[in-house]
């Protein structure tokens, strides 16, 4: 330093304790990208979707993105932190002004909101403005309601410029636990180096675990390879982002409105699925899976699954094989490979199976960013409300088609995984008891097999505490 | 998957370790960038280096590029592990190829040649080729000999595409030692992080430790403000590439002819420079630097120089500062800044730093990309050749300007990192015993004092083994 | 060439008489840019689009857009040498495909649609689709009917991509005749050259004369200075661009639904307005731009207006200027400059009111990319429909705000352009006799001065034809 | 306009003949490019090269640059129209700065230069430097001479950045008269609009007519084909450049050392060559090719030569085509086409000849870049002197290889342009009478004839003026 700073020098130790605990910053800024040319009557509509109902999800998703980098998973917490959070939008002639008031101060440099931030910032509330306004006032009088859903799933992925006419098939949809083992998490990652090294990119649902390792360690490899407009999709929604942050390597940030629609968006926009080990919602996420690859619709379609983990979640993925084995059977079987603890033989398989989709979809002149031929039955794109009497009265026999059963199996995952953790079924279940499945006497045993072994894995709950289950096989 | 590739299904394990301990593959490949257009004189002349003496140098610097992603960083195993590894350059009308036999497998990516290998691979080849041949030719006959070697050192970085007049001062040097504790590791990622933040490209001189973490941090912090062009320069040279491996971040790699030079390319590139705790060969480049910075005709030009390190490296520099305050004076501490345990501070006294240093370079009419303005005596250029004699003449007394006195003090630390590592002076002292150093009295009290601090910190050999002094102070 | 081809060898002539006067091509394109993404259901729009009503606008546009090329300025004749030309919009999985049948073999290259054609054929798909579809189903119910009028045109043009919030104000607006002298054109391509080496952009309404000559010197001038991302913006009209083929430079071609979003669109976009010499019409674009800029709400919003031609059209404009003396007096006169026989001076002036513009957006937080201060009465934003009646009531005397009588003055222009063009009201005046005007007597000694101006200065009518007026002055 | 710049208006008139004819600008430029990072020692070089010999070079290209868009194409007289002009290089820490000291003021706009009027300076300037100063020092010892003139052309190209390993080979040469007629020159935008619809670049040899001709009409249609990266390669040479500035178009301008380096750049940078009408000097340049052509090494390799013009120019190619016939065989024939009046059918021939040098070269692993395969005899590297006694002892027989005679005839030729025009000769043949050649009888005849058509046709000297033969045949 030149002599003009010496009277700054000696022992400087600045302890980063010593400071307030959540420092903020108010300030305002101007969003980017698809929101930089509005008219007034949109900025309009816009204040008023800020102004009435959906300001309280706009705030939450705010701080959600702002504390993405923070060192905390806990996203309760999180939220409590900033109780003084607060999102306005403000009109200009030129467009819109984003003012953020206590804002948490790590989503800045020298006063300044990182980059990631604002442009994920920006996709939200792209999101939430499109799906509250646009889509209401788009007629679509002449589609069934099947297709009236993929066609907003699709309209929310164009506007979200998620579609790229130009691009070859290699976006490879990863799932898997959010809260999984160190072991499970460098492991995810390791898959995700590999797949890197073979230019691929990564769509994941946001969080951590494993849905934040396979874009790690594909960024790596990006960087190796020079791989330079690389995509790493975070497809959310606006309940379970405040619990699962974008992590911040996710460069598309996308929020669709529901639960199916994300699920709809990741096999739309996928080439190809690896699935991570997890919980029991992981379970209901391969079932929801097989019940659509196995509808006869889709039958000569393909489409890539894998499952895998390392050596420690061997037990996770051929307790939940044998599981299918019996219910689904062999066919179902063969809609997936488990390979276990060998990131390089996954990268391969995935590959392969990419290409394949490549060569179909050119084939049938099909496009390669959307995948429109698949067939998903009106019932998946609908939420199941787990009721006690909607889970007692699942079909869980043999006697349908399969991937009937599938539909159904997975209903009795996702109404057990409410029962777990969601507020409104755990206060069902605490008034009027478990929730009752009945099922075939060979699937029940089964089943409860599987849910034993989820207990013992300690994949029902957080680790540490007893798992008192929500359910009872009748 | 397709039902086509239902015979595939089952559960594969595949396990790394069943394959050979160290896979090769031998192919041809062609070089990038600078390489692909040579005249068919300058392929016959790359020809001709690489059948001569230089071909043990080319075949050292390739394998140490080719390895950089292993996990082993002992050096001398890596290439004991593929003993059977050539590369050999090929001639085509179209220009050079090199064919590469028994290279390292993890290089490559089905069959392929990870990119930014191949770029690295390049890059060395154009500086090997560079320094050998062109600058030979390079009449230097109306430049004193100082001028001349700062011309080279110009004329091989401008060459490796190292000089951009477009880009504004913002190159860090980051200094320190390559194998540092896990906390030490740790904090230098996070001051890389903090610069990252805020835009600044990082230069180290390759391999792992203090020279990895910086750019580690860096780059998820550009990847947050989505700073794409990043550069990671790491400058090494052929005597320590094999022990310092370029990481596979380093997009500019740049390899100097000696390590002379190499410490001035990192003066004349670098805006400022961060020292991370490191033994004594860290204490070296801080005197280097001192002894550079001290002289009376750079004494207005602003050269930001932060000392930094976890709480757990407090002594090293409060030791090493102490020692300063009674060889150098307070003049020599007002040249550099401590800051400890506080990546955030040491990040925006760096920016502040170079600010100045822009501001400087501005008013003047200064390059931006090269320090043309610093002098740097030719002692400094010139390698010391710690023999007995050398070492036992060095002037350590007060009787001499500040500036030559921390040449001196720079020239014995580097005889006790030659005592310790190098073969030469290694075989030198078991023949004829310890160096001796002869100090002024004050001076001799210090010294010992730091250099037993350096013992007790186990910074003069590697942890667990006992240090046996190369030298004694007379 | 090689003796391989020697048979080929000898006095080759080939006349390009010899061959068919209008070579046809039948191929398959798919279009380009915002249509490479459609939803199944959008496209089946599209194909009801062009299956109904709309196809026949459709099939005009399309064989305007690939003649455009072609020596022939006629239109009606350009219509009539490919008589065979269809066009047909085909679904497919992936997207749209265009089938066209006998298209003109000009547009093509070795059986390839040439690339700015195939672009521009794009762009009028996509405005086509855009208004007939999209716009129809966007609720205006909270807006005024003149926002709503903005608005459908800010979207039009969001939709086609011009509007950029990131571009500096340098948009220059040039109307006049399209067929002018050879004089004046050259001199419209001298003003466009010195605008282009200031960087200006260049916007016109397509088609020949004054519309290509300032994008012509423009395009010289942009590649001089190496002005890579140049806009050459045609804005037509389905009535109108048959008769005015957008020329090959145009690279953003945008067609609005009628004439006045058309003149809208020229004013909200610009930043400036150039008017060369013309006809009647041209009169009636200069009266359309004073009526609104004369309007108190827009009396201090600067927007600079220049008309200018070669010493040959001087006349032309004092004769204008003197009319608009008499009749909108001296506040109308300091809304435009006269500058004859000086492109430089031309370019200067629009520079220095271009960044007059520039600096009032800022300060005003204005949008540079659309003009949303500029207040258009809801009148202008209406079309006037000339019939005798209308033509007879307008009230063209000094006893009202003298936008009022700009507005009606522009009518009564805008009528006689009808009467010695329009089927319609040629047809009308061949039945009821010549329009009648009642006008105030100075008004009307003026008005007929101008009028026979531009009788003998052969303005009102094809050069070599006697002109027969449509009107008479009561 | 706002009210503010009321006072400005009324008719302005300003002439541009009332401003000086020939305003200047007296200015301090950066250069650009490959100049910006210069040492120290480069910019004294620099400047020394400036300050001895070769200063009135530097200054007379620098005008010839500068006035390049200037409308007279007399060379003499642009250098007599500014006899102030000046130019002198500074030294900056940074780098070099350009004096220019009465420039004229065509090259600036608003007081800033053009930029690719700066683009050319500088590199007009980077190739002075170049051969002057790198060359020299450059050791050749292992090369032969010819070997070394090739290599001398190779670095001075890549040094130009005009080599380039990833575009494929498309770059057309054209070679023909800087005064020709106007139907001749229309024909050549022609001929370069067909091309540039088939995305190739031209090169020629800077100035007008012929050498403008393509590049304009291939610019216009790249524009049509939005192809972006054209390359407009002019390559000039010291002795030359004043009387043929390169126009505005050339994006790349390559300045050679002398004749003959320029001449062998052309054939070794163009994939085909298309020779327009011209006069005894685009005879030499056939000839010139095809000496090397039929040379016996070259005879597989492809490279097609097409001559073409209007209808008008038939009678010119028809003569040479019957020279050749008779002196040098129907092999020399099967080298070239002629086409006539058939722009599409010579941009189709090319393309053909140009896809089987693309092939050739992919095959045999050639550069596409640099025809390093094309052997060119030393004797066609070397300048010919044309005395009086080097013209009477030219061996002008049929007794000799095909391609000797051919250097020979070429010889012939240049020592009558010689004669015509060059200072030197014209005073020679002032003092000592004509030249005299002597020839075998039949190729007399034949010379006679070509000749006498070239002077029938005006195609000797400027047409109004009756020419003088320079010759006698003995």
């Amino acid at each position: 330093m030149s002599s003009s700073s010496a009277s700054a020098r000696s022992l400087t130790r600045t302890s980063t304790e010593a400071r307030s605990a959540y420092p903020t910053v108010s300030t305002m800024i101007s969003p980017e990208g698809s929101l930089e040319v509005l008219s007034q009557f949109e900025v309009n509509r816009l204040r008023d979707t800020s102004s009435t109902g959906l300001h309280e999800t706009l705030r939450r998703c705010a701080l959600a993105i702002l504390t993405a980098g923070a060192l905390s998973d806990n996203a309760a917490s999180m939220q409590a932190c900033y109780p003084d959070f607060d999102i306005e939008l403000l009109q200009e002639d030129k467009g819109l002004r984003l003012k953020l008031d206590n804002a948490p101060a790590n989503a800045f440099v020298d006063g300044e909101m990182i980059h990631g931030i604002r442009e994920q910032l920006s996709a939200m509330l792209r999101d939430l403005a499109y799906v509250s306004n646009e889509l209401v006032s788009q007629g679509a009088e002449s589609m069934g309601p099947s297709e009236a859903i993929t066609n907003t799933v699709f309209q929310i992925l164009r506007n979200a410029n998620a579609l790229n006419a130009h691009r070859p098939p290699n976006m490879v949809v990863c799932w898997g636990g959010h809260s999984i083992s160190r072991v499970e998490y460098d492991y995810s990652k390791a898959v995700g180096y590999r797949l890197g090294l073979r230019k691929r990119d990564i769509c994941t649902g946001c969080g951590p675990g494993a849905m934040k390792g396979p874009m790690k360690g594909a960024n790596v490899a990006h960087a190796k390879q020079r791989y330079d407009n690389s995509r790493y999709v975070g497809i959310s929604e606006p309940g379970i982002i405040a619990a699962e942050s974008p992590n911040p390597i996710v460069n598309e940030l996308i929020i669709m409105p529901d639960i199916e629609k994300r699920l709809e968006a990741f096999v739309r926009l996928g080439h190809g699925i690896i699935v991570f080990p997890g919980g029991v919602g992981t379970a209901e996420e391969i079932l929801y899976l097989l019940g659509i690859l196995l509808h006869p619709a889709n039958q000569h379609i393909p489409f890539p699954v894998i499952l895998t983990g390392p050596e420690e979640s061997a037990d996770y993925f051929r307790q939940l094989d044998d599981f299918i084995a019996v219910t689904l059977g062999e066919t179902a079987q063969q809609r997936y490979q488990i390979i276990i603890d060998d990131p390089e033989a996954v990268a391969k398989a995935m590959q392969k199976g990419v290409d394949v989709v490549a060569r179909f979809r050119h084939e049938n002149h099909d496009a390669s960013y959307f995948n429109w031929r698949l067939h998903i039955p009106y019932d998946f794109q609908q939420p199941f409300e787990p009721t006690h009497e909607a889970m007692a009265s699942l079909a869980l026999h043999a006697n349908q088609p399969v991937h009937e059963l599938a539909a159904n199996l997975r209903r009795a995952f996702s109404g057990i995984v409410a029962g777990n953790v969601k507020p409104n079924s755990m206060a069902a279940i605490a008034e009027r008891g478990r929730f009752k499945l009945h099922a075939a006497p060979d699937i029940m045993t089964h089943l409860d097999a599987l849910l034993n072994a989820f207990v013992e894995q300690q994949r029902m709950k957080l680790p540490g505490t007893a798992y008192e289950p929500c359910y009872t096989l009748a």
